[in-house]
């Protein structure tokens, strides 16, 4: 039994299933963008309401919002990503492709190394690592490639343009003005600033005091130039993302508390303790805004990665706001009767790389001996039945009217609590393996016992044991079934 | 009793209890783009989830997909967006400001019409109506603005520029090569694209045979030129859209089936059947893809307006990606082993306007006499229980520990299945008032008898009427009362 899977194998059974394309697949894909399948939607909307139950429902002081994806300019001028939000460029005129000047050279000092040639590349990197203490960052870079005369990976070229910044951030032209730079708006780079610039509103309307929280779940954009590895790095891809406001000097406190409290979430939906653990960051590598952060990461196919940070934003965000908009956003505190700016601790899950990390911590490889004693590999999806895209399969035992009549009864009296589906083709193995790779948890089989003694068979994902259950107690075994379950080792 | 309303007062409700609010307030707005607060979210949320439990989970032949907003270009090319999906527009350049061209002489006709020059202004009616038969549109359109010398409405300037096609469409340059026109990409000006691109991808995977259905619900932009009447029409919306795959021949059956469900589901979110009409278009009036069309529509307080469109478009978007991709998109029958492109039917409705409907449909002013025989007016939503924003609202009578402490005890029991709210400030009643403006259908007080006999006193948002239920069945007395709701009139 394996169950750390190669990640070639997640994403073949993600398009062989209908878990993700490929976006625009019939016209050769659009590079790191992606569409989730009849599986792979479902999978996430259970995701998405997992973690809105968690947070707004259970939480009696965090509420939610959904702000557009929209925003007026200044915005990004406020939170820095106009002037700040950038990787450096380099463009290969015979080619006219463009490459990540720190990338390449990054490449170079590998191949360096795999020639030997240790010592250049260990000079190069402390070259590379003190980039931007000579001239610029950009001319420093563009020294490096001159020096080693880099050539381009593509055309092998030694054409270059110089070293530019290039924002990350899309933009588009707004509204019905005759263009130029006032009409130029952005998509998103992230949702957190849609929770700021909406936190006067929600103090106005919602009835809370500090410390309190903003919820929000929804798309950001960024134009990632080494975009990769399947839905880890896209440049559409959906946040979640909680702004928790707390007065300064209570933030570590919280701080502390949200860190806790976020991997609690992550085995509450299923995910093995074992393959989650927090990175703290140190203090030398934070972001311009934070006072501490923190990731969970996931022991990915491909190593551990991060799937949410927690970051102490202090009050940089709220601070910038009211410096640029004018527009005071303090906290009155009707105890204290002082004013003051909150500081924020926020919680930041990316939803799709979420789904990658249920995706590879539900799936298991297992030999099987068949009922003729025949040993076959099953591959099943163990994901915590509260999120299986299917939570039960009704299989008329053979295709004779009053079974399959039966069948469809008991299917549509299901059918009002969970997503249920149909299957009468094949043999029930053969129906069974099909639904394991969905991850369904609950097969129900209807015999012609079931006619008389109305009973049907269910069969358990996770331990393939059957019990005989009696129709009518059916919608209350999938409930109790779905609140008990532990994942397995 | 007043039942139908104004706008104004939904959109200053909205605001003030926090449903919607202007995109980035502080900074302005951004023009025809709204934030939703914490009521707006939560309301939106529980139609988004209506719509996608009546669509995928109670029809074993509609499955779900969630494609991506940034597409392929050569998928807008192939949908007649690029070419067609445009307005005819004129600048003013002394003021910079661009117009519709169309309508700058639709104001002109209405103006000749108020001062009494109604057979100048029938002339210009049949010149507009003919606009294009001529010369071409923009230059027809054009010929008139300078015939009748129509002055710009801002500068009052008659500088104008030659009229120009604008299309609606927002575009943005994508991934890492020197720009220009090979990376431009579009944000989807409708959903039901990614649909189409992706029936051959759910064909291989979801196990349906035609007649079947992809249902999918996201974001679209449009770069509307006029923009207003709040979130009637956005540049950022978002579209709940199912497409129905049918054998040719069959289409017409399936379009009235849907038409006739469609309303159903109107009704089943608690919208009143005296404020639903079916509007069918004439068939001289459908978009090019389209056999037959019709609204379902709306009695807003500013009239009758479509909030969704079934439509036959027949074969037309799937053959034009056969043609555009190179890739069949055929279906092969099992049963008669033949091979066909599939008619659509498509049930397309916009969130935003849903959510418009909802409110419209639930706000009422009441005048009501208090316990001391003064006659107020309470405001009240009278929503769908299910579409609630709030479930219930847990009163203690007054701040004792005791009462404090059981009602949180059953706040927390509540808060498992559904959101509620604690709210222990100022009188009962006015805490009533503050959830009817919600929408919140239970208000539960916990006086000093819930000691002793161990129940509360729920009150009846709509007819506030009180009962006094044992904590312990509070659970299923709301999921009852959820059930068998029905609007009053």
């Amino acid at each position: 039994m394996s169950d750390l899977t190669s990640l070639e194998k997640i994403v073949s059974l993600s398009k062989s299933r209908g878990f993700i394309f490929q976006s625009s697949e019939i016209y050769g894909g659009l590079a790191a963008v992606y569409d989730y399948g009849p599986l792979g939607a479902e999978l996430k909307r259970r995701l998405n309401q997992a973690w809105w139950t968690a947070m707004t429902q259970k939480h009696d002081n965090i509420v939610g919002i959904d702000a557009a994806i929209l925003m007026h300019p200044k915005v990004w001028k406020a939170s820095g990503h106009v002037d700040g939000f950038s990787d450096p460029m380099i463009d290969d005129k015979a080619s006219k492709r463009r490459y990540r000047a720190d990338m390449l050279i990054e490449e170079h000092i590998m191949k360096l190394e795999q020639n030997g040639d240790t010592d250049r590349a260990k000079e190069l990197q402390d070259l590379l690592d003190t980039s931007g203490t000579r001239k610029s960052l950009t001319e420093d870079l563009y020294d490096i490639i001159m020096e080693e005369e880099i050539r381009s990976p593509d055309s092998g070229a030694f054409e270059w343009t110089e070293v530019r910044q290039f924002n990350l951030m899309f933009d588009t032209q707004f509204g019905a003005t005759s263009s130029g730079e006032d009409s130029k708006v952005y998509l998103r780079p992230e949702t957190a600033q849609g929770i700021f610039v909406n936190f006067p509103n929600v103090l106005n309307t919602a009835r809370q005091q500090i410390p309190f929280g903003i919820a929000q779940i929804g798309k950001a954009f960024r134009n990632e130039v080494v975009a990769r590895q399947f839905v880890f790095r896209m440049r559409e891809f959906e946040q979640m993302e909680m702004q928790f406001f707390v007065k300064p000097g209570e933030d570590n406190e919280w701080y502390d508390k949200w860190k806790h409290d976020r991997l609690e979430w992550h085995k509450s939906i299923g995910i093995r303790e074992k393959n989650l653990r927090y990175l703290d960051h140190p203090q030398d590598k934070l972001a311009h805004y934070a006072k501490s952060a923190v990731d969970v990461q996931y022991k990915f196919p491909i190593g551990w990665q991060e799937v949410e940070g927690i970051h102490n934003r202090t009050d940089f965000d709220l601070s910038q706001h009211q410096e640029f908009s004018g527009k005071k956003v303090e906290y009155f505190d009707p105890q204290t009767q002082e004013r003051y700016i909150p500081y924020v601790i926020e919680t930041s899950i990316g939803l799709d790389r979420c789904v990658l990390m249920t995706l590879c911590d539900a799936y298991r490889e297992e030999e099987i001996t068949d009922d003729k004693g025949k040993t076959e590999t099953r591959t099943v999806l163990k994901l915590h039945p509260k999120l299986a895209p299917i939570t039960a399969g009704i299989f008329p035992l053979i295709k004779k009217p009053e079974l399959m009549e039966k069948a469809r009864m008991i299917q549509n009296e299901l059918s009002e609590n969970y997503k249920v589906v149909f299957d009468e083709k094949g043999s029930i193995g053969k129906r069974y393996r099909r639904l394991d790779e969905a991850g369904t948890p609950f097969c129900i089989t209807v015999d012609f016992e079931s006619l008389d003694d109305n009973a049907v068979t269910v069969r358990d994902r996770d331990t393939m044991q059957q019990e005989r259950v009696s129709i009518d107690a059916l919608d209350r075994y999938i409930y109790d079934n779905i609140k008990s379950w532990k994942p397995q080792d």
